[in-house]
């Protein structure tokens, strides 16, 4: 399948569908519209799931894993080989993302992407589509061939797990460099300067950042990458997890199931993913707002408010995974509070 | 025991607890303060249980139910009747609360502290201060004498569910007429315009509303609450729900228990809490931020950050237990993330 047979064939939420869920709510024993965001979870939930009861049951968070030829000119405090062994870790559940995805109910699917080495793990789900990307300071970091086939991969990968009978989605990824890569995305795709879309990532040093600052500054200059097309940003200046998140949210449309993002990397992956197919936003819940500086700005650039605040930064999908406890809390709700019947105290008129 | 010897004998936490906690963080397999105010909230538990390996374990949401004789002047929507049908309702798995706190694993437990009617219910705790409070339009709601009767009654709820087992608790009510109430000691104690901190609580027309906020600014007006004394604040203007929870935040403190806030109701509750000993603040959380208009400000009164957005306002505690799971998630993370040695691949550095 094409990327373009994918973007034109996402539907549009099941209006039907979302119509009865909001009538359900007001049968509920509760005052009208006070469960809020999580009444407007579930009534999209509906709209994506085509069913006023539909409740998604089985949940993955898709880790993509890639690195970054960028590494080369020193904007991390850690080497590329870190990639590879967290990636391994999560396997093994000795990974932050794994402690998460346990109380949340979600089991964790690493993805090669790209990593830099051979990765002979068969936990670990494997699309490499190249051995990391080239260094976007000397040149772009894929062909736009190899954002695209990196795109499909991660369309690819959701739909292997839907056949496995996933049906609600969180976004994750490991890979050293990849807050550099999102920054310069970020600063392309939102038309904000560098310098207000960087930050520290897992741990540099203030003048450490002012380099990672300068190496963003002139990847992008070099590379000229044209924030009118996304997939062009993407290949220049972007990365292989970046590309294979923007898949998996692309996909989860296509497939029509909901998916959680996480922080910065992901919400970065999501901003390119809408700007590829808006539509493609009916289907993508934000969770977390990252403490990365730019974390907020790309949400509210898809005019996405986050449901927890906790100043995370830590990626692997770590809040994605939270996303699902609050997805959990609504739908219990939805389905557990008794009617009004079954309260006995009357109804609440509905507000003016 | 007094109030006075209650606010004289609650502890500051214990800073070695929490020096020792926040030093393991950083020895955990991932970037330093990476999990933001995730690893905030562990610390903070460290000093309140004196411990750095400290770990609540038995969750109880303490639902203070009672009724307001202000309901004579119209400003709800519903009947008194109501507050009864739902706390027995609480005692049936038949409210919304129960929902809720199944999914975070905590047990409800209802406190009739002032409900207008007898309930003879061995399920809800009985505390009753009086049948309702008076109607404040007409005089004060009650005297300072039961204003303080009905704290200590919520000290005592807390120290009893402490003899049973629990170390963490929530705050819920139920009482029809409590965001009428909430307002008005709110209004009073942060020096705002009644306008701006009233809103149409669970369900009012906009020309309901508008009597809603004469009703407060007369009954402010007649009784003339000292903005500088909590307890003459909370016995003109109060409701026994809300001082019952206030006892409920000074007693957790007193007996060295964090506690969780729900929203504007219990927001006002420990507002009035703090302004009686400032140091309960350091044994309270926040959870949401109530979609009532003063939700975030009571909250911002007390410099907190609710780590949940999600435009609730039903209150029962649905709030404050989904901050149980916020706790959760802490407290998982704290505990089963692998050190950097086990994760093998070398620690990060402090930032600068």
């Amino acid at each position: 399948m094409s990327l373009e047979e994918i973007i034109q064939n996402i539907k549009p939420l099941d209006e039907k569908a979302m119509d009865l869920c909001a009538k359900r709510w007001n049968t509920l024993g509760k005052p009208l519209y006070s469960l809020g965001r999580l009444e407007e979870m579930v009534i999209q939930m509906a709209g994506i799931y085509r069913h006023p009861m539909a409740r998604p049951k089985k949940k993955a968070v898709i880790v993509m894993a890639a690195d970054n030829g960028v590494v080369a000119e020193g904007v991390t405090q850690t080497g590329q080989e870190v990639t590879k062994i967290v990636t391994e870790n999560m396997t093994k559940k000795n990974a932050s993302i794994c402690v998460f995805s346990s109380m949340s109910g979600a089991d964790v699917y690493p993805v090669d992407i790209g990593i830099v080495t051979e990765v002979d793990n068969p936990k670990i789900i494997h699309k490499k589509v190249k051995y990391g990307t080239d260094n976007m300071a000397k040149g772009p970091a894929m062909t736009r061939e190899e954002a695209v086939e990196a795109i499909l991969k991660g369309v690819e990968v959701t739909k292997e797990l839907i056949d496995q009978g996933y049906d609600l989605f969180a976004t994750g990824e490991m890979g050293i460099g990849n807050t550099t890569t999102s920054s310069a995305i970020c600063a392309v795709l939102l038309n904000e300067s560098v310098e207000k879309v960087t930050g520290k990532g897992a741990g540099l040093t203030s003048e450490a950042l002012l380099h990672k600052i300068q190496i963003i500054k002139d990847s992008i200059a070099l590379n000229q990458p044209d924030p009118n097309d996304p997939i062009d940003v993407l290949a220049k200046v972007g990365g292989l997890d970046i590309a294979g998140l923007a898949g998996v949210f692309l996909g989860a449309a296509y497939y029509g199931k909901a998916v959680f993002v996480d922080g910065f990397i992901s919400s970065v992956a999501a901003l390119v993913a809408t700007r590829i197919a808006p539509i493609c936003k009916n289907y993508i819940f934000p969770s977390h707002c990252s403490n990365e500086p730019a974390g907020r700005m790309v949400l509210e650039a898809m005019d996405m408010e986050p449901y927890i605040l906790a100043n995370m930064c830590l990626g692997e999908g770590t809040g994605a995974v939270m996303g699902f406890t609050i997805c959990d809390y609504a739908m219990k709700a939805y389905h557990e509070i008794p009617s009004f019947e079954e309260t006995k105290f009357g109804t609440y008129e509905p507000l003016d």
